[in-house]
């Protein structure tokens, strides 16, 4: 059942000893939105504490400054930006497979918790930061950090289309109430690990263009990953680059498997369909980011995604 | 003499026969708001027209989209985000020795201008946005563009720490009034030439790292650039590069110079002193970010830097 930011704020206040829910794999917005939601309700005196199948990533270290987790038996339970049960993974949803309330932004959310605040916008912490006002809790800047950390991550920093005027306005107001806007930028868009910048230097190396520029291609291999030294965490984004580059229509990232073969990404910047594309080769997603898997050598995967792709031109 | 946006708008509207004059090396700041003060004063049914002693860049050109400059002999001369009267470049400040009214945002201001309205925040073009407001125009989606250019650049996308909620609350206000944030956002900071990126891909191998990576070292060579056809405005925030390496505290760029010799940059990230570090081979700055010469071959200059650095950490 869905329900109004204020229904939610009344059913929150109107619990004690509260978990919230991260979703895996968890990112700024998932994770923002459960230390936020988390330091609001303990200042109103509540018994509380996250839970996420995977550990804090050590970027987002900082979300978690001051919060000591407590033990106790739940009795009210809240997952945040979890668009789906699966997403919790296998534990948890064993240990808890009764979800009281979800705070959402997916439109593909499932409504599989018994309530479900489902905000349309770019992220989970501008639900979350509704939630908030409504329980009148007073916003202080470690709140503040939490809750802009989800505005800022899920929009690249206010930079994708899926921005919006009230993203803005509620950033605006957290920097205000005190988020360390300018470090957290720092940290979250501008630092990168030496191993990144190590494969990111031999993925450069490889790319290579087709038809008169407007397809670019790169390739990651499992010896650039090995002498490198980055971990899964610090590949995101790569599959990007081909796309950035000026004239670039069609991007292709060829991920070498462990055990061989390729997995393929597609960004397309105006009108060609990624989809389609890798629907020829049994994959699929979205128009301007879908991927598949070709089992094959290297040189004959190229000029089987080069010849594919030009038909989309 | 300073006044107020109020009686900047006052000034306009009491005039025709309007010149607007940007910087030279322009940005989307001085563009935007001679472009967006062009369009809104144009709609007040006066005869406007921008110049600039550089050209139009091509990334920006969108700014002048349908604007038809016309020739004729200003009345009023309006200087929009130049600190300085030597910025405009010789041959205009030769045709136009005085200049009624300056719009900027710039601390250093020299108030060369009969009257200036100095804004204290992140971009001209907020200036000009709220100089426009007073003047009760309208704003269309075209002049909307114009402005949100210079907010988005000068911040570098709302990430730098110039940023203010203001800042994020104006920009809200030109996407709701039809700004194609979307496309400009991935035209202004996600787009890169294939040159830039064959210039990058050539200075990432050159990284060294001293100091248990604490300071990291690349170098941009003659030959790189001429290899990899990246003009001038394609090598910007190469310098900043170093700098974004997790545990990097000293960034420094090596760029060679036509005749031999190196022109240095140095970043920093939390506490040395780039600008001690540049006097040391007698440049200067400021703390974060300062700039030297040094006329000496590549290794030798490496080591005089790499050592000198090693005493600010």
């Amino acid at each position: 059942m869905k329900i109004s930011a204020k229904e939610a704020a009344m059913l929150l206040c109107a619990h004690d000893r509260i978990l919230i829910l991260s979703h895996k794999n968890p990112d700024g917005d998932t994770l923002g939105s459960a230390y936020g939601l988390l330091r609001a309700l303990r200042s109103l005196g509540k018994t509380v504490r996250t839970q996420c199948t995977d550990r804090l990533p050590q970027m987002f270290s900082y979300l978690a400054d001051g919060v000591q987790q407590e033990d106790f038996t739940p009795e009210f339970v809240v997952a945040v930006d979890v668009a789906s049960v699966s997403l919790l993974g296998d534990a948890v949803t064993e240990a808890y497979p009764n979800v009281d309330l979800c705070i959402d932004h997916h439109h593909t959310n499932e409504l599989y918790a018994q309530k479900t605040y489902l905000y349309d916008g770019a992220s989970a912490c501008e639900a979350v930061y509704e939630v908030i006002c409504e329980m009148g809790v007073s916003i202080t800047p470690d709140l503040a950090d939490c809750l802009y950390t989800g505005m800022a991550t899920d929009t690249g920093c206010f930079r994708f289309s899926n921005t919006t005027p009230k993203t803005m306005r509620l950033a605006a107001d957290l920097m205000e109430q005190g988020a360390r806007y300018a470090e957290l930028n720092r940290l979250l868009f501008e630092t990168k690990s030496k191993e990144r910048i190590a494969v990111e230097r031999m993925v450069l190396d490889t790319i290579s263009y087709a038809a008169d520029g407007k397809i670019a291609l790169i390739c990651i291999s499992q010896e650039m990953v090995k002498e490198s030294g980055a971990d899964e965490s610090e590949l995101g984004g790569i599959s990007g680059i081909p796309r950035t580059i000026e004239g670039v229509e069609i991007g292709i990232t060829m991920r070498e498997k462990e055990a061989g073969g390729y997995k393929i990404s597609v960004r397309t910047a105006a009108y060609a369909d990624a989809s389609k594309l890798c629907a020829a080769f049994g994959g699929g997603g979205h128009i301007r980011a879908a991927g598949c898997v070709i089992n094959a050598p290297y040189e004959q995967a190229k000029t089987m995604l080069l010849e594919e792709a030009a038909r989309f031109l």
